[in-house]
């Protein structure tokens, strides 16, 4: 069942049902200022840090679920309704919500109105400007009554659900014109106030809640609303909200906008005041400006749709296949995007107030992201850097607004240093930017113990090397890349949390197979890198290195038909067919394919048939199999979960793409494309009822097939699924992948396929690649024409400034 | 405004109107098993800790406010309603709610059907007992669809509103029979479950909150309760609940009861299980069957009353004003019992996740309940001194569960020690159990350092003797009293707390008077005890640590016409008439008159009088005058409130007490008690519309003269106001104090009242105390008359077992 449909000509989602399955949300902004924003327009704003700075209210795993966020009220004769249907669940005529490129329309019509209003985030602006738009599509004149409404946030969003008996004493608000000013602790400790403003004089307004919508009511019925008449409160404590009242008269067929503006400004301490306890408007006077007209807020619009299509034109491809096209071409790379940003901070599954960035997630959230905008990559790089320590450990998160290490979490999760080499390759081989390297980047964000980016490479590298168990595979540490795989944590405490609770590190022989494959995929590009570098000692070095682990996950990570997942504390195997439980993990699986381990004698087939034949089912792959029925105190969390989610026999989407790339490794075109679709969203959209979360980005998880519901999704959004999917869609199936000296071409598709088209700006240069496909095969690169001309091998080299036509002919 | 009125022979409060001007809430349960339920039957339940053990899911400051409860949707024909209004909030016929001693009554009758619900927790069980009880009072058969609802939280009450990447894959439920069992994470670390129960075959249940509700519904209108058919639901992750379905069918005039239980059970690790997966239901089953039938729940509710009857009858008094003896005969016992139970944890102001037990909260929350039942204030002394350091100092709380001190909190707040001086003092009195003294207790919960209770009064003792400043007064630490003076933080960075923020200790000048009053006043308890038990040398040293600061005091602490309030960091006053805002506070001159220091040349009276001309007003005493109007970085947190709110010159009722204390040293019993009658919320009933909280129950605030709404109390029940009003109307102002060797008699009353009589059981004896006042006077005993024998001075001696008439006249 379908609850819209897709439209690509302006790239948006079309949601004409508005009953969802699940809230389905966009996000507004993509630098400072950021919003989510549901199909009935719920969710909430911050800036910068969904934690710290969170400028409106939002309740989540509320009943009704996604209650609160941006709403307008419109009170029609004796008829209340809202253009998002909710809150007010009025029936409405028509509904339509269009979620596009960081912008978001949700149109209503009631009884010959209609309401309209464009919701987005200006570059480069700290405000959410919202445009309504009331338009009489009757013969008559049409008095209405509009009604804005914003609920403040007590700025520090885990203390805002938590201090009541300090919070309903400190709310403070100004009200200048039509503009409501939110200034809670402004007077003390805080240089940040919010806003929120509307074009045109009002004929009232409200700023307590309590006297809005009254203690028994809900969103859908505020009591001013139902009385048709604003209580002109002023706000001392207990909840600060924000309400306009307009009074519209509307001729038969006209037409009227309102420009309302949220706004968040930071001013210096010497500039807070205009005078005693009045605050300084100044810069928000400036915004307001700025998006005074209806005119002025289309141009903002159209400056922000020209910005994505620059953004979006760096990578395209024409395949034949719609579904595919548009992931490819719109839908996976803005959540490439909207991972960057966010990390897994805040969604409608993730809080805002657990996570801040991390370590092992930006990094890879960087591949996705890398071509779009190299220069933000750079920076994060540097970010992420400087929270590494000196022996090449790292936090393993980090809080965006100070960019220091997070304590509460800390480190010792040893698979993290190694993404820091995938995320500064693939930056290099987007952008050619050796100059990163000997950017001077602290440990532990201090200064005065700065060395190279290269030098954090090194050490990244050499983490592993200096944390080898007795088999000579890596130490996992607290956790590898499943946080789950808890394997010296041995807790009994549900109150511990299984990632942050002490380890027995002392005599453990807890090693990781998961990271002996990365070690060997990225200690290769490290190699790489040094003998590009003209490092060939350090080059040698590390090659040998990456040779005993090849040789050691040989010799112990393999168990007859798969390999290994790790050893537990005690040495035990785990993910072998010695297990009664978990015999098969996909991780080890992924990662050593990816690495070719042992191609020569068919473990990598083998590996990959036992995915196919154990991990595999109609809805993707799973983790492990068979998935743990009980509690294992030796394996953690990953036995917490019921069989078929999460991490216990889930089908966690972020690690199919692993298994995809080893199979293209292989060859196996078809199998890599089956993989691939299974799990990609615009394909998942007939079945939205049973999916639930958007049909146009990738979920964290789809529940396997040990499930009670396999095919259901969580956690869409913010996952490291998104970048992976695009990685391998684009550099290893359409197989278009950057490289220090030129785009390598390697496709590896069906058979079936004809061929597809894709359009790639490289290092200022545009390429207009035909894939052609005659001898049905699914790999080899059989002739490459630049600009016409034949070309050895399968690499175009850097070419100038201009567009150039590539064929390539695979047979 | 009145919601209600009291029923005083029934003790309790009966509310007619639902829509009270806040959630006015009761408490079920006072050992181990809790839950809170408002007069719309909303709240929730918890054992032990409202963090770590919360069984029923709760959202705070929601909207509407107070949405989630333990609902009963009753569907008759078409119309749906509930017995408590809410959440249907379908116009009842009637509505009463009834909140008595640990238990609730809540009736509704739509339609000539009553449903009357009867909540309470047995005696020494985990579980909440709910009765439900349905009448048909009209003259045909009624029909009636019967739904409960109970909303799991998956444990601890903080990562369930955070963490949902992870909750939404975990609950897990068993049905069995009419019982729903709550298991998630039973599987693995918990050993502990939930159950909802019914004693009645049922026709249906729902246990997923998505299924019963529905996505867009709300509390109002589940839908399957519209649809008037359950769904058979058994939860897979999201968000478990636990609905019974009943069909009910009533003859005219016939009534029929329901017992619903709603428990807890922990089982042993070899005892967790029946078979694989399936939970061991002994213990459960075991309770359902001690309330299986109506009467068994009515003998249970009968075994209450009485357990209620006798700890009341420990201290009662006839005044021959009704309110008066309402508040000293109910609730003002009932509210020291629940501070006892809760510290500052879970009111509908506490959000039960952000406090433990308070190491000076409690202690001051034992001089209320002590006469109640001593045995579990001495063992509330135990666990809070086990806390202490060996140098004296302590944490600052302790969570319930764990009896460990937070480290998250920390120590330093250097008031803190001396409190334990008056828990052990007052419980030595009130029981005469001296032995408790020699009980070994152990410093920051370690056996291996534990010295007796005595010495950890000592070293209470010496840690002010030894953490003076440059004036000879107590060096502040973090804070003393009032938590929010913290003269030593210095914070500008607002994600900082004010009270964990690390402090400027080094070469501080900070310095409190607050603490100086304490140390005098328990500093005389200590030396008394000593002396008492021919400890004389020890006496003696102290005794000259309690001259010094006296005479520091008179030096250094007087500002002409009142105490100051302290020196801050770099030796300057605050609380002086130099000061510009802040010129005098509460906190110093009670407790330095309670003192009496310089009481012989007027300093006592000087200072009394000043409170009545600067901080007295309608709704009681200010905390400071003249409120702060900006932020001093130097005095922290007391300056980020708005003016009249919270420390910053609000009424903080806990600090109005000492200074009716101080009122009685000097005998000025008018004024004494028109500050008791001030706060005291029986007489401000009739104003509940401004007042908003309960007018049975103290709370912790009542805004000032300076702020926006004066007389608006917030943060009610949980507040050291319960305990220490209930001991300055019982010891100080109706007089009857109990010492070491006998009960003091010394009233100090308004010279216009004629007499009272008190009702005090005090060792096992039970005195007839009748106070006659013929020579209109305030203070001063002329006579004393034992069982009709005069006795010289004011002190009843012990006496044997039995009753003793005792006569005052006062003159």
């Amino acid at each position: 069942m379908k609850f819209g449909y897709f439209d690509d000509s302006n790239r948006e989602y079309v949601i004409t049902n508005p009953q969802t399955p699940w809230p389905w949300i966009n996000y507004l902004g993509n630098e400072d200022f950021f919003s989510l924003i549901s199909n009935t327009a719920g969710g909430y704003s911050f800036y910068k840090d969904a934690k710290f700075r969170r400028i409106t209210r939002y309740r989540y795993n509320n009943v009704p679920m996604d209650n609160g966020g941006r709403y307008f009220y419109i009170k029609d004769e004796d008829t209340v309704w809202s253009p998002g249907w909710k809150p007010c669940k009025t029936p409405l005529d028509s509904y339509e919500c269009r979620h596009g490129m960081n912008y978001t329309t949700i149109e209503g019509k009631k009884n010959g109105v209609s309401a309209k209003v464009l919701f987005f985030v200006p570059l480069k602006t700290w405000a959410e400007v919202q445009k309504v738009t009331l338009t009489n599509h009757t013969d008559g004149v049409k008095k209405i009554k509009l009604f804005s409404f914003q609920e403040w946030c007590l700025w520090n969003a885990a203390t805002d659900m938590e201090n009541f008996q300090r919070n309903f004493s400190t709310g403070e608000v100004e009200i200048e014109g039509s503009v409501i000013y939110h200034k809670t602790e402004y007077k003390e400790r805080r240089d940040h106030y919010a806003y929120y403003s509307v074009n045109t004089p009002i004929q009232g307004y409200d700023t307590d809640r309590e006297s809005f919508i009254g203690l028994y009511n809900g969103f859908e019925a505020p009591q001013v609303v139902v009385e048709g008449k604003p209580r002109m409160t002023e706000a001392h404590g207990w909840s600060p909200v924000a309400s306009h009242y307009i009074e519209v008269e509307l001729k038969a067929g006209e037409s009227k906008d309102f420009v309302f503006v949220l706004g968040y400004v930071e001013n210096k301490e010497e500039e807070k005041w205009e005078s005693k306890n009045i605050i300084n408007k100044t810069k928000a006077k400036a915004v307001i400006a700025r998006f005074d007209t209806a005119t002025k807020v289309d141009a903002a619009l159209a400056e922000l749709k020209a910005y994505w299509n620059n953004l979006l034109s760096v990578y395209s491809v024409t395949s034949g296949d719609e579904k595919l096209d548009r992931m490819v071409n719109i839908w996976n790379q803005y959540q490439c995007m909207i991972t960057f940003c966010f990390s897994r901070s805040a969604s409608f599954f993730e809080s805002g107030i657990g996570r801040g960035m991390g370590f092992r997630d930006s990094n890879q959230d960087l591949i996705g992201f890398v071509h779009q905008i190299p220069e933000r990559a750079r920076e994060r790089i540097i970010d992420i850097a400087s929270t590494q320590f000196p022996d090449g450990g790292c936090y393993h998160q980090y809080q965006p607004l100070t960019k220091r290490g997070n304590n509460d979490i800390g480190g010792g999760f040893n698979d993290d240093p190694m993404w820091l080499i995938l995320g500064t390759t693939s930056y290099i081989k987007e952008s050619g930017d050796f100059s990163i390297l000997n950017e001077m980047v602290p440990f532990d964000n201090d200064m005065s113990v700065a060395r190279t980016l290269f030098d954090h490479l090194t050490v990244s590298f050499d983490h592993v090397v200096n944390n080898l168990g007795p088999h000579g595979l890596p130490l996992i540490g607290r956790a590898d890349w499943n946080d789950c795989l808890n394997l010296n944590c041995f807790s009994n405490d549900p109150n511990e949390s299984f990632q942050t609770t002490e380890n027995k590190t002392e005599g453990t022989k807890a090693e990781s197979l998961m990271i002996a494959g990365l070690f060997v995929v990225y200690g290769r590009d490290y190699v790489q890198l040094c003998n590009v570098l003209g490092k060939t000692e350090e080059a040698a070095r590390a090659q040998k290195h990456v040779d005993n682990m090849v040789e050691a996950v040989k010799q112990h990570g393999w168990d007859g038909e798969w390999f290994l997942r790790a050893y537990d504390y005690y040495g035990h195997k785990i993910g072998s067919n010695e297990n009664e439980e978990g015999k098969i993990f996909i991780e080890s699986q992924g990662w050593c394919t990816m690495a070719e381990i042992g191609i020569e004698n068919g473990m990598v087939k083998k590996a990959l048939d036992s995915v196919k034949e154990r991990l595999d089912c109609e809805y993707g792959i799973v983790l492990n199999n068979p998935a743990f029925s009980k509690y294992y105190i030796e394996y953690g969390e990953i036995s917490s979960y019921p069989p078929g989610y999460k991490e216990n026999a889930g089908i966690f989407c972020h690690n199919n793409p692993w298994v995809i790339i080893g199979e293209t490794k292989i060859g196996r075109g078809e199998q890599a494309w089956e993989y691939f679709r299974k799990i990609c969203p615009a394909y998942l959209e007939e079945i939205s009822d049973l999916h639930k979360t958007e049909p146009y980005v990738y979920s964290q998880m789809i529940a396997g097939k040990d499930a009670f519901k396999p095919g259901e999704a969580k956690n869409s959004w913010l996952t490291g699924t998104a970048s992976w999917n695009f990685y391998t869609i684009s550099q290893y199936i359409l197989g278009i992948r950057p490289d220090y000296n030129g785009l390598i071409i390697d496709p590896c598709i069906p058979s079936s396929w004809e061929g597809y088209t894709v359009t790639r700006q490289f290092r200022g240069a545009t390429y207009h690649i035909r894939v052609e496909n005659p001898n049905k095969v699914s790999k080899g690169v059989k002739t490459l024409l630049v600009n016409g001309k034949p070309q050895d091998g399968n690499i175009i080299p850097l070419l100038p400034v201009g567009n150039h036509q590539i064929v390539v002919q695979l047979g």
